[in-house]
C-alpha cells in the first residue's frame, strides 16, 4: 500500500500558565494537524487560545487532546476512572476546547486521547467505549485519531464515527504492531536520518521494520510527530522535508 | 410595571465528586431556568450531565454558571485575574457545559456568573467586559442574566447580546437598586411570607422597599431563589405558589 | 486471643470548602483515634484545623489520612503513580497534616492510608514502600495503621515503623481474612446487631465469621467504624456502647 | 549603614511536574538562602524533596515560599481570602515543605510569601496578620523575610518572630523605599553593571537611588536575585562576585 498523502499531527499548547512546552508556534508551520490540549494535563484556556488562533491562521486543523486530571502526572499516570465520570469527563474537555477554537474562528475537528489515556483505551474496553461514547455524544461528525487495531478504534467504529488511523515516527514497533513501551531499551529512535527513512517506508510502502528485525504491516493515514521532547521541531522539519521530496503531499486526513 | 409572566431561577449542580449541596431534583421541579455550575467553583461533569438531564426531561432551561476557579473557596473569593485569563477561563466554562448540555439532549441558553464574579463585574469594568466579551466571542445568541445598572450587562448590550435582568427573592435592597452586603445586618430575609411579598411586589409592580423604608423601582424578567440555603425547597416553593396564585405565569425569559 | 483494651478508629474532616461530609463533631465523641484527611481527596486546611482542634478538646489522637491526589474522585480511584512521586505526595500531606495539627495544639501520631491508596497497597509491592518509605522519612515514630497481611505493614515492619493492624465493623471477610470487595452482594453489613456482635467477637476471641460461615482468625488493635455513610453515627455508638457493655475498655493504641 | 555580610535569596522548586522554570541547580550554587515553592503556585513535592537535597548538599538554606493556592495564575493574582482559610493555607504549605525538608536531610528555617500574597501584605492588614499568626502557630522560631516597612514585618514582629529584610537586586524603587509597580516603565533594570552597583550600595552604604534620582535609605540583610527570568542565573553569578570582589561575606541571615 502506498500514500500520495499523509497528515502529519503533534501535540500542542501543553504549556500550563507561566510554564511552557515545546515551540508551539514552530510546530504549527511545520504539522497539519494540531492536538490541542484540554487543561486536564496541560493547558491553560487563555494560552489555548491563542494556539486555536496560530492554528487558524495557517490553515492548520485542530484536534482535542482529552485527557485524564492529572496535570501533576502531566495525564502520563492511568487512573481508574469509572465509564461515567470519565465519559463526562472527555465531553467537558471536548466542548471547553471547541468553544476557545469558536472565539479563534475556528473548530474542533477531531479527537485524540492523551498519554495513559491513549495506552489504557488500546485495550481497556470500559474506557474505551466511555471515551468513544462521549465524542459521539458531543458530535458525531468528529473524527477520531488513535493506534490500528486499538479497542478504542473499534468502540468507535461501532458507534459510526470515522476513524483515523496513525504511526509514530520516532517510536519502535513490536511485530504485532503494538509500541514498544518506553520503558524498553530501543523504545524511541533519535537518529534524524532513520525517522525519516521509517516514515516514508510507513507513508509509501506500508510497512516498518519492527524492533526484531520482522516488517510490520501499517496502513496510516497521519503521522505523530512529537512536540515537546529536545529537537522536537529539528525532527519534525526533517520528517516534513523528507516526505515533500518524496512527493508525498502533506494534506489533513478527512 | 407589571408582568404577567416571570421567570424563576436558581442555581443547581453545585456540589462536587462525592459531595452534594442543596437538592437539584426537587429545585428543578420549581424553577423555570437553572444556573449550572461548570466545573469550576463546583459540578463535576458525571454530576453536570445529570443535571442537564434532569432539566431537560422538565423543560426547565440551563444557564452556565461560570465563575473564578476556586473549588476551595466555592467562588465567593474574588480573584484580580486579568482580562485575557478570565475571558478564555469563562469561554471554557461555557463550552464545557455545552458540551454536556448536548449530550444530555438539550443546549445552554444563557450565561450567569457566580458568586464573586458576580459581584466583582457589578463594578470591576475590565473584568465585566472580559466575561462579555468571552460570552459573544463563543456565542452571540446567548444571553446573559445579570443585576440591573451593572457594568456586566452594560458591556453585554454594548457587545449585542441580549441581558435578562434579575431580581433577588430573599435579599435586602439599598435605596439605589444595588443589593446589601451580605456582611450587613438584615441582608437576607428570611420571613416565608414578607420574601413572597417581596417578589410579588417586584414582579407586579416593579417595586420594592429598600433597607431604609424607601421604594426601589425594579424592572426583572427574572427571580433568583437560592438553591443551597436550609429551606431553599421550602423557599422557592413559596414564592412559586404565590405567583402562580396571584396570577402570574413561570416561564423563562426569552 | 482476646483484648480487654481496643483502640475505634473513623475518616474525619473530609469535607471541602462548602462541602460537608458526614458529623466529625459527633463521631469525635464516640471515636478514641481520627483518622483526618489531607487535602487530596478531601479536606480543606481551614476545616482541618477545626477538626485537628475539636480532637485534641476531647483527647482524641490524630492520624493522618493520606490518599492520592484527587478531589473529583474522592480519592476512591487508583492512581498509577510512580513510586517517587507517591512518597513525595505522602510525605508532603503528613507534614500539611502536622504543621494544622501542631496549630491546634496537638500532634499527628500515626497515618493510614486512605481508599483506593489503602486498597491498593494490600498488594501493590512498589506503591507500599513508597508509602512505607515517605511515613518513615518523615519520621520513623509515627505509626502505621493497616490491613492485617498487607504488603503495606509488611513494607512498614521491615522499615522499623510500628504497625496497627485493624478490622472493619461493617464489612464482610473472605475465608482468607481479606475483604470482600464492596461490588459483591454481601459486602456491607447493615443489621445494627450483627455489627456489634461481630465487633465483640473480633475483639475479645480474635475471630470473625467470613462470608462462607468459616471462621477467620483476625488479631486486631483498631477496629475502624464509618463516619460518612448513613447512619455512621448511630453505627460507631452502638459499636461503642456495646463494647464498654462487654467491659472491653476503648483507648488509643500505642 | 554598612555591612560585611549579606545573604542572597531566589525563589526555587518553581517548575510543576513536567514544567521547568529557571536553573535550580545553577541558582544554588550562587545563593546562600532558598524560597522553596510550596505546591499552591508551582512546586509538586517530587521536585521539593530534590530541591530540598540538592539545597542541604550545598549548605543552603531552605524557607518556605508560601502562596495564594493559584497554579493558573503562579500565584500572581491577589485572591480575596478570608483571614482564617489563609492562615490555614499558609500553616498547610510551610507543614509540607517541612516534611519534604525533613526527608531530604534539613528543614525549614525561615518564610517568604510568594507573588500576589507578597505584594497584599505589603498594606493589606488583615492577610498580613493571617500570614503571621500562622507562621507563628506553626514555629515561633521560624524567620520571617520580606520587603522594610510591610505590614507583614509588622504583624511579625508584634507576635515575637524574628524578621528579616530585604532588598531586590534588579527592581527599581520609589523615594519612599517601595517598590515600582512592574506596570510601569524602568521597574525593572536589565543592565548587569547597574544592578551590581546599586546591591553594592544598598549592601554597603545603606542607599539606593530611587527611580526619581532621590536617595532612598534602605536597611537589609538579604538580596533578591530572580532565579526565572532570562539571564537570571548569570544576573546572580554577577552581584556575587561583585559583592565578593568588595569584600562583602556572604552568608545566609541568622
Amino acid at each position: 500500500m502506498s500514500a500520495s498523502s499523509v497528515d502529519l499531527n503533534a501535540d500542542l499548547g501543553e504549556g500550563y500558565g507561566v510554564w511552557t512546552l515545546g515551540d508551539d508556534d514552530a510546530m504549527l508551520d511545520i504539522v497539519t494537524s494540531a492536538n490541542v490540549a484540554c487543561g486536564f494535563h496541560a493547558g491553560d484556556p487563555a494560552r489555548l487560545v491563542r494556539v486555536c488562533r496560530a492554528a487558524a491562521a495557517r490553515g492548520v486543523r485542530i484536534g482535542a487532546q482529552v485527557s485524564y486530571r492529572d496535570l501533576e502526572g502531566f495525564g502520563r499516570r492511568f487512573i481508574d476512572a469509572a465509564a461515567e465520570e470519565l465519559a463526562a469527563d472527555v465531553m467537558y474537555q471536548i466542548g471547553a476546547l471547541s468553544a476557545l477554537a469558536t472565539a479563534a474562528g475556528t473548530t474542533v475537528s477531531y479527537v485524540k486521547p492523551h498519554g495513559a489515556l491513549y495506552n489504557a483505551i488500546v485495550t481497556h474496553r470500559d474506557q474505551a467505549r466511555a471515551v468513544a461514547t462521549a465524542v459521539h455524544a458531543v458530535d458525531p461528525g468528529l473524527l477520531v485519531l488513535g493506534l490500528p487495531g486499538s479497542a478504542f478504534l473499534d468502540e468507535a467504529r461501532e458507534l459510526g464515527l470515522q476513524t483515523v488511523t496513525e504511526a509514530f515516527a520516532d517510536r519502535a514497533y513490536q511485530p504485532d504492531g503494538q509500541l514498544v513501551s518506553r520503558r524498553e531499551p530501543g523504545a524511541v529512535i533519535h537518529d534524524l536520518d532513520e525517522v525519516a527513512d521509517r516514515v516514508i517506508s510507513m507513508v509509501t510502502a506500508g510497512r516498518v521494520t519492527a524492533i526484531d528485525g520482522s516488517t510490520v504491516e501499517i496502513a496510516v493515514k497521519s503521522i505523530c510527530v512529537h512536540g515537546d521532547s529536545p529537537g522536537a521541531v529539528h525532527i519534525a522539519a526533517a520528517v516534513r522535508d523528507r516526505l515533500t521530496a518524496e512527493g508525498v503531499t502533506l494534506a489533513p486526513f478527512s
